[in-house]
């Protein structure tokens, strides 16, 4: 049975305590970061938490991971979303990596803000992966190892400003700025049988309202076992790092056709950013100031359910 | 006056100390992380040190940059570099950055190890900046007031598994290897006139003894308070953070001339992969086991000297 952690501040302390319905059981002991808190909190252990409890309202969420994990991203990591961007899923020709800046994180509830001087604010709900184990060298993870390896799952919305992470080729830039990292609300600690479950979740993303991304974890491409087990040839990974799996389709950004891509690369570099920049203005999807974004992401037995994540645009102050 | 901060072994610990023709003065107290480090030990400070020494050759080097810090790098930041790969470095279109995985981090006398499945293995000397404030809002850092910002340099090889790169498209894994991260020797405290001279720095790459690499930080294209002040309008910089200012021009990757690149734009993904690792294959200068790697980075009137970092080739255990 999964169980949901909230990290959470209240009356000038950060804490964690276990939620079931609204209520708060908080867990005793200080504990800085996600790593610090998962090695001392093994779910077997947190499901016989008992003690008074204080209503989940009265609390600030913050995210339940802490800004010195890791904030691995997959890209490009869901079927329809490779078909749509010109790729094969079937020809899984390497599973794509980058990372983003671990000061965009914030908590589930927190507004987005839009810089200055981005012009296509987007959205990617993704399923996120917090690690229990540390891996310092190659290894290969079975699927039905990997409870071993993943402690729990959260909300991530990688949100991205596509004009500076587009044209500028590598990722990081654009999908780093201060706020782009919501996660949350809970870390939903799994055991064995959770863990099975975790390719078959349900991923809802709306704005304002209206269904933007709609997808099931059975559509990944490079699942986590073996992303995990590549990741461990080439770096080192620690408990509670955060390995976020990447979005379906349905994000604002519109990618041209294979075939235009390659009339495209004849044209010389200004031009080409010019049409796509062209393209994406004519895009009304993209986020403006005063916009609501709800991310979902449970199973359909219900039996996993990561919570509601809502976040607010805003423009940044001037 | 510069100041050489040896991070080394002895005896079982871990110290910091300063260096003075091949003598330690061992830095008195305990410093787990770079940030500790620089926070408690000021440049005005550490001038005045004494107290016995130890020889240098006794101790094991390690980075100067612990592995807890962000470790941010620029692309294609040299002009005769940018012109190579088809780029004019007068139309400064964006400041390409990415991140390497901080476990790629090693002492500046570390092997490199070539992972098996690894073909082309790449260098690149990079001047390495350590900050010595933390940045959490958007400023405009003046060129006069980098040694505010700026603690110190040190030498880092970018170490790069070619074809993982750049047909991946994102940096990160490509570069993120176990061991493509060695940093030092030393850590070149600045103070503000030292600073001033980091325009003028000469970077020089041997393979076996053979000049590959040799350029100037006078023909970096985007300098290092332009970058910094970008870089706090997206997200958070930290003490003993890195910024690694990019390579030159001389590395062994082979970069297909901008009319090349449009028409291979043309062929499928598959047939212009195969040309680009037949390209690859035929350069030799890609490094193998046994080579050896040495970088140094000096001024020319020699007040500032970033030490000698060695690094031999070594292939992966199996």
């Amino acid at each position: 049975m999964s169980l949901h952690v909230l990290h959470y501040q209240h009356e000038g302390r950060a804490r964690w305590g276990v939620v079931k319905n609204g209520a708060i059981t908080p867990i005793p002991g200080e504990f800085a970061t996600t790593a610090e808190f998962i090695a001392a909190n093994p779910v077997e252990r947190l499901v016989e938490l008992e003690g008074p409890t204080i209503p989940e309202s009265i609390v600030q969420w913050l995210s339940p991971v802490t800004a010195n994990q890791q904030f691995i991203c997959q890209g490009a990591n869901y079927r329809q979303h490779m078909i749509e961007s010109g790729m094969d899923p079937d020809v899984k020709k390497f599973n794509m990596i980058f990372t983003k800046a671990t000061s965009c994180i914030v908590a589930a509830d927190s507004p987005v803000v839009k810089p200055s001087h981005v012009r296509f604010l987007d959205y990617e709900i993704e399923l996120g992966l917090v690690l229990k184990k540390n891996i310092t060298s190659r290894r290969v993870i079975a699927d039905a190892d990997l409870h071993e390896y993943v402690a729990g799952a959260v909300i991530v919305n990688d949100y991205s400003a596509r004009d500076v992470q587009i044209p500028q080729m590598q990722f990081y830039k654009g999908k780093s700025y201060r706020t782009f990292g919501p996660i949350g609300p809970y870390l939903c600690l799994l055991n064995k049988a959770d863990v099975a479950k975790l390719g078959d979740l349900e991923l809802t993303l709306t704005v304002n309202g209206a269904v933007r991304q709609k997808d099931s974890t059975a559509n990944l491409v490079y699942g986590p076992a073996e992303t995990l087990s590549e990741l461990s040839g080439v770096h080192d990974l620690h408990v509670g790092d955060l390995l976020s799996t990447g979005t379906p389709a349905g994000c604002a950004l519109s990618v041209p056709s294979p075939m235009k891509q390659r009339l495209a690369a004849a044209l010389s570099e200004e031009t080409k950013w010019k049409m796509f920049m062209e393209i994406q203005a004519a895009r009304t999807e993209y986020l403006r100031a005063g916009d609501t974004v709800e991310a979902r992401i449970a199973s359909r037995d219900g039996s996993i359910d990561l919570g509601v994540q809502r976040n607010q645009v805003v423009d940044e102050a001037s």
